[in-house]
Parts: structure tokens; sequence; C-alpha cells
């Protein structure tokens, strides 16, 4: 039988795969240039992973002593330079690629810290920072309304979902890599559905409808 | 007597209140949703204490560890929620909860790196560090030019006032729950009479002035 | 004969200068106050350090703990303050002074890592993130496209070329004060003739051209 850190690592480098595909595509809508699709590539990819390292205090982030880890974003960019030009659906593919790495992050980050002995609630907020960690040095990087505060977009949510599924399953002894694979299918298809579907949540504040202009404020 | 663990870390939780409230509003202006008020509001009470604790290299932090720190951003992001259409003075608010943050956190940042024997130099810059670092995050992740570099706005030298009077009186044995609320209030009293009165420091260059196109720029 | 670890100091002080007075130069353009001047000249100039440090999981950085370190952002602050109304090249002088610190920092920031014992890839990956570390943090703050991104600039690739180099003349020993002068050099030589000579990389997407407007997005 495989053995669960086996499953993970492959995971883990399925997501870094996923956000870094995510990152060059940016960098074409961006205009920036090859080795800058490399560089976001690698943010978006490596970025939410290294904040949890640090914040485990762990040893040096993984991303940096395992060179494992770079093959993904070198690969991401070389596909989006060959084949981009033929695809043309900027906008959903990185929203289907996102979504694929923010489905295994939230999964392998929460992992990371129930393996280092954290409380419930710390691995779940821990896993949620590693799923959105690098979307969110994406679109700052790149200068853009981070996708994780967009009004349009329910984007933590999911991300919260499967931390928490994979903290309980845990817990219940019940986790492994086919249940792994079950819930990153939940989150991905509840974040893909929510976005295809245009599902929100309330504005911050209550009888605030959303527009492009700025209601009610008068100060 | 109450020790002043206990002042500290009421102070401490009040302060992570106030910036959170600054987060909220900002993301009530910014028209994200409830979701991403929370988390703006998260990422502000949160950020300063975060950096804080990773530059230490003290164990994860403790706004991961101890989940009381989550209490105050979920409050901050009801009452935003629930009362805010009804108040309408953004600015001002912000304003007024930011300073209130900064005022806290500049001694709650300064007295972690007392405690763990840092220098009287490594100190306030920590506590300093702290106190901007929240507010930092806030306009950086809502892609705005941070307060903290506004031409307009006196913002890191009431942080490093406090910064240096808590680190004073730590050395002088005069520190105590009492004089930490003292010195709370001369920095909130500084940063928002600079702000009601327009008090300003000379540009980055000697001889421009304060004007929204850029001046002597030829290059 | 001087210790290697005393011309590392300096050099390491000196990119910190150089990386303070391209922050200063940017908060002038920006029209930030002089207080702002010195902030933003002390992230360029320390943030990439900070980053290093953090991630070899160091003791408190270095920046932090020894004040020597802030010494460079208050000269930088100060010369652009009475200096820089006479000089007017901004971004000339921004480019030329920030391809100094690249040029150190990748260096000195590699060096750090292979002192640590952290495997040759590491060790580059380590001096690139501190060279562009501190660039990165300058434009992110000021709410500006990243230099790193940008395809008219050549900006990381440089950086690898110095890690590159100090890691292998390292594991060869012939690594010394000289042969450090000469990479740095070689590194300051390479970006500021991209960077006069308008050489470029190809963009992320092949057979898109250089422009304003954003080319073939449709979706």
């Amino acid at each position: 039988m495989i053995s669960i850190d086996i499953v993970l690592l492959w995971l883990d480098l399925i997501g870094v795969f996923f956000f870094a595909v995510s990152g060059c595509l940016l960098a074409a809508r961006k205009q920036f240039d090859f080795v800058g699709s490399i560089l976001i590539g690698s943010i978006v990819a490596l970025g939410g992973g290294v904040i949890r390292d640090i914040i485990l205090n762990a040893a040096p982030p993984v991303a940096f002593t395992n060179p494992a880890y770079l093959a993904p974003p070198l690969l991401a960019a070389l596909l989006v330079y060959y084949l981009f030009s033929s695809v043309q659906r900027f906008t959903s593919l990185l929203t289907l690629f996102d979504a694929g790495g923010l489905a295994l992050f939230c999964i392998t980050g929460t992992l990371k810290a129930l393996t280092a002995g954290m409380n419930p609630v710390t691995c779940i907020l821990l896993g949620v920072t590693t799923a959105v960690g690098g979307g969110l040095l994406r679109d700052i990087t790149a200068n853009e309304i981070p996708t994780l505060f967009n009004n349009r977009d329910i984007y933590a949510l999911p991300a919260f979902v499967g931390a928490g599924l994979t903290t309980l399953l845990w817990h219940l002894g019940l986790f492994s890599g086919l249940t792994a694979c079950l819930i990153a299918a939940v989150v991905f298809a509840f974040r893909v559905t929510a976005w295809r579907r245009g599902w929100y949540v309330p504005l911050a504040v209550r009888g605030w409808h959303r527009q492009g202009a700025n209601p009610g404020v008068r100060d």
C-alpha cells in the first residue's frame, strides 16, 4: 500500500503546479516577461507553504530545501509560454487552476500542522492560510485587489470547509489518501460551482448592495 | 492586585479589536463581502503580532495558538455589519480605531521584546513594527498607498514615542498597568491631535511642497 | 590580512545603504514625508535580509539586533533630503543605487546560507531572494508594479548569476574579499548594461509583443 507521506507529497506538488499555472497566466495577462512569469509562478506556488513553514517555526521552508519544488513553476511557465496563445480563455483557466491549488493546499497545509501536534483551531487556520496565502501574494505583487476580498467570489469558505474536514477526519482516524482526494474534490466543486453560479455572501455592511460605485459613504 | 500579564493580555486583545474594526471599515468602503471583512479584519488585527512573533523567533505566533485572538475580528465584523450603515462617518471612525490599536500595540509589542531579553533598540524597533505592521498590511492588501507613508499623516512618530516610553519606564522599574494606560493615552492623543490639527513633517526632499502633482521630477 | 567577515559586514552595510537610497528616492517621487522616507528606506534596505534570516530560521534578524544597520537608512534619508533637489535625475539614480544593492546582496545573502550549511540550490535561491526581496517590498508598499516583473527590465537574472558564481567559487575554495568584489562588479555591470541597452527577455507567452495595451485576451 502506498504510504500517506507519498500521497501527500504528490498532492502538495500538484497543488504547487496548479498555483504556478495561475501565476504564469496572470503574468501573461499583465505582459510580464518569461523570467517574471517563472518568478510570480514560484511566488504563488511556494508562498503559501513558505508562510506556513515560517509560522510553524519549522526548519527552513521545504520550498527552499527540496529542489523538487522548483520543477512545477518551471514547467508551468514553459506550458503557458508554448500553449497559451492558442487557448485564450484567460480568466476561466486561471480560476480553475487556482481552485485546484486551493483544494489541495487546504489539505496539505492542515496536515502539516496536525502532524506538528497543533490544536484543531490552529490546524484549520494554518490550512486556510496556506491555501489562500499564495493567491493573496499573487494578487498583491501584481498590484490587483485580491480575489480573497472580491465581493463576487467565494474563495475562503471552501478552504475553511477543506481544512475543517481534514481536521475532523484526522481526529476520527479516517484520514487517508482516498479521503484526501474526496475532500479535494468537495472543495474544488464548491469553489468552482460558487464561481459558475455566481453564489455570493452578503456585503460587509447590512443593506448595502453590490455595485461599481461606492454607495453610502459621505464622510 | 491584578497581575501585569492579565493587564497586558487585555490591552493586547483590545488593540486587536480596534485594528479589526479599522479593517472591517475599510472592507465596507471597498465593497468587500462579509467573509472578506472578517479576513481583512483578522489580517490587520493579527498581522502586526504575527510579524513580531516571527521576528522574535518565538514558537508559533500567539494569534494562531490562542483561539481568544479570533474573537475580536469576528466581533468587529459583526458590529460593522449591523451598525455601520447608520453611522457613516467612515474616515474619522477608521482613523480613531486605528489610533487606538496603534497606541496599545506599540506598548504590548515592545513589552514582548523586553521580556524576551532584547536590547533597548531592538525593543523599540519591534514595538513600532508591531504597531504599524497591521495597518501596513491592511493598506497593502486593499491596494492603497499606506497611511504610514502618506505625507498628510503623522503615524509612525507616535508609535516611536510609545515604544520609547515603554522601554524607558521598564528599565526604570516604573512600568505597570497604570503607566501602560498613561502611555497609551499619550500616543493616542498625539496621533489624533496631529490628524485633527493637520500637523505634518517636512517632505522627503528639502524645498519641495505638498501638492497633488509631482513637482520637480524631470528625468 | 583583513578577515572575510569584516569584508562581508562592510559589503552588507554598503548594500543596505544603496537600497536605502533607492527607497528614499522613491519616497521623494511619491511625495512621502521625511519620516516616510526613513521608513521606506529601512524597509527596502533591511527587508531582504530580514526575509533571509526568517527563512534560515536564524535568531532574530540581524537588522533588529545590530543597531549598526540603522545608520545607512538614516544617512540615506538625510542625503536625499539635502542633495536631491539639485540632482533631479530620478529614475537613473534610483536604478543605479538599486543595482548596487542587488550586486552586493546576492553575494552576502548566498554566503549567509553557505555558512549555515545549506545545499547549493538553497543557497542560490536564498541569495536571489535576499537580493530581490527588498526591491519587491519597496514596489509593493509604494503600490507600484514591481521592477522584478516589469517586461522592460532584466532584474532577477543578474542576481541569479551573482548567487551562482558565489556558490561556485565558495565550493572551489576561491571565495575571498577580492573575488566578492569581482562578482559584485559583474552583477552590477550586467544589470546596468541590460538597462542602458534595453536588453530584454521574451514575454511570458510565445508570439506576444511588448505593448501598452493587452493583446490577445478575449475571455
